[in-house]
């Protein structure tokens, strides 16, 4: 008889965002008037840039023609899309071509580089947390159990007003410590300084950083976009990255995640292992490639009309955080992020639990945010907001906020 | 310290394509002027159909334009695309829409879904095989240790000419059975009589079945198509299926897996548990879809026109299978296969080694094959010929190992 994967029982029921759909579904049923205002899930809404577009669009025909054809292509992305990411998001920082991985997304590659750690490693997260970190490793056992919002076997560093959302070390020692900056959900950054000392414990305690940077695009701080601006980082590092965010991707699907060769583990014989040769292994037998036409799109995110036209989506977004931040704000409510970042973290007014604030924002204003205990349990007390939706709607949820 | 997953260290060096790529250039160094032809790996050579270039093109546009753009998409694939897969590939066999998962691919899918069984589950392959469903299941442990050309926990299923390539039942009770029809590398097809044993071994015995119907787009001769055509598949039978070779997708990448409601493991508690719930939560947590335009083209594949345009080329490479498999056999050669798959599998002549004839073919006629040892040691004494290149080159390459 096969028995299934007894991790997969282990996992909490309903997913977040299923919540929060079935929520908004039954208000909106009940009051199909409502015009309801969604700041809540991270999807982008503007255009694929002219550029990428049309990359895409010759790309498609020269797969329609037998002189241009492309079948299979290399497994870890084709070299003009890993040169135009080494000289555009690694110029300086001596990352070397066979050290970057062309994926369908950032979301597949967090999930998937757990493969690559033993079933006993101890993983450190952040608190509050993009899930993917936690199910993909619940899935493989490493989470161990769950009970009152925590896995056992986790090592959570909580993130609050209270420390700046400045996770501390970790207080026990861990193998592997994720790390997203720009942060979802609260929109924070963290300086090279406030890294250095995770860059810093990883490499006294034999410990790897899996950094999500899928939101650089939207630093205007002068925050570091890469961890590896970080001194040491090349020893100790993953980085993924992604264009969902960077240029619309998300429906597109295209990313990448860099392993440089420094970043070791310890194989079976005490011996050092690269992480770069496992995942190499890993891609080669278990992926195929991401599509031609989509990897001409992704490289025209980095040509001079394709960038422009990029950057102006991204402003666009910015000044959306920037409306929801000061108009918050000036009202007297508290908030975080929103300055590099296209969230805004909320602080819940007079300690209201963020599900029923959510209930609140639904009920009274018909606005929809994301609760910011379905992150973790230092997220209770907060909610999520997002730069996604239209200026005129995100201004027009701001005032039904602030004034009713 | 972090401790790396012990059992990448097991994997013998993939060195099928690696060790052929290397005989090949090295030749070519030696014999600059060799006219080389290629029958070797099983990649597409014709270019995408023009409905599947212009459905491409056009949801590039869409993308472009903020009216038509799309994000996120549905993580289990578009409605429009599933329902072309129901009405196409399954007519009258009764799968429901939410028993298909559009992917980026069968290779993905295959190699993942050995997540969803628990690590001590048996599984049992063919010999020889398609090398993801091995190399996958031994990344998870689930493989034990190789040696000698053999993994100790896989249960290896004989397909040579003796049995007709009709693999034996297990011996041993197994929970897993991959199966390939039209079989990659054999060529060879079974009947739905011939499938009718697996699926009752799987009833009887708790075990499921993972079909790999990749290339039943060559079917001529009234072999199934689908696991579901034979009575009973729909309990113990999950089907993958790509547009690699059906509308030569190797480049595009899109495929799709089907996982009916009745496929069920056992749970913790004894009770049974839906791998499709499992699947589910799986690509809900660790996947974010296929690119929305990747999933026009493939809904183009179902067109008049579509579909008109990739059976042609479907008919060209069977014409070079036919051309490969009568040529040979006129000269006195035994080949298996190439009536309803793009592959021949040749016996060796005289009990030749699998490597000696392919560097016999190399270096005598200045054709690449694929040493049959190298899917297996029940591959030893066969080459596997492609029918993917031109049917000019495939003309000439038989022509020179008949002729000389």
């Amino acid at each position: 008889m096969l028995k299934v994967n007894p991790h997969y029982e282990k996992l909490p029921g309903s997913y977040l965002f299923a919540e929060i759909a079935r929520r908004v579904k039954e208000y909106g049923q009940e009051h199909p008037d409502a015009q309801l205002i969604r700041l809540g899930i991270g999807d982008v809404t503007r255009p694929l840039a002219p550029a990428v577009v049309e990359a895409m669009e010759k790309a498609a025909r020269e797969m329609g023609r037998a002189e241009t054809f492309r079948g299979y292509g290399p497994d870890y992305g084709y070299d003009f899309l890993i040169q135009a990411i080494l000289d555009n998001d690694y110029q300086g920082l001596g990352i070397q071509a066979d050290e970057v991985f062309v994926s369908d997304g950032a979301k597949c590659d967090v999930a998937n580089v757990q493969e690559l750690f033993s079933d006993d490693a101890v993983v450190a997260v952040t608190d509050p947390v993009y899930p993917v970190y936690v199910d993909s490793n619940a899935m493989a056992g490493r989470a161990g159990s769950y009970a009152q919002d925590r896995w056992d076997r986790l090592c959570y560093l909580p993130c609050t007003a209270e420390n700046g959302f400045v996770p501390p070390l970790p207080d026990r020692p861990v193998d592997v410590i994720y790390l997203c900056y720009p942060n979802n959900p609260t929109g924070t950054v963290l300086t090279k300084e406030q890294l250095k000392p995770f860059v810093d414990y990883a490499k006294a305690n034999g410990a790897i950083i899996v950094y999500d940077a899928a939101y650089k695009a939207f630093i205007t701080s002068g925050a570091p976009r890469s961890i590896y601006e970080v001194e040491g980082a090349k020893d100790v590092a993953i980085e993924c990255c992604s264009y969902s965010k960077t240029a619309g991707f998300t429906g597109t699907r295209c990313g990448f995640m860099v392993i440089p060769h420094g970043v070791k583990g310890i194989g079976g014989q005490g011996q050092p292992v690269e992480l770069n040769a496992m995942w190499k292994r890993r891609m080669g037998s278990k992926f195929n490639g991401v599509s031609y036409p989509i990897q001409r799109a992704a490289e025209a995110v980095y040509s001079k009309d394709g960038w422009a036209q990029c950057m102006e989506n991204i402003r666009y977004y910015l000044r959306n955080a920037q409306v929801i931040r000061e108009g918050l704000e000036k009202a007297g409510y508290t908030v975080f992020g929103g300055v590099d970042a296209p969230y805004i973290w909320m602080k819940t007014p007079e300690g209201m639990g963020s599900w029923d604030f959510f209930d609140l924002l639904l009920n009274r204003y018909h606005v929809v945010g994301t609760p910011g205990a379905g992150f973790g349990p230092c997220g209770e007390g907060y909610l999520r907001l997002t730069a996604f939706n239209t200026l005129e709607k995100t201004q027009e949820a701001v005032e039904r906020i602030v004034h009713g």
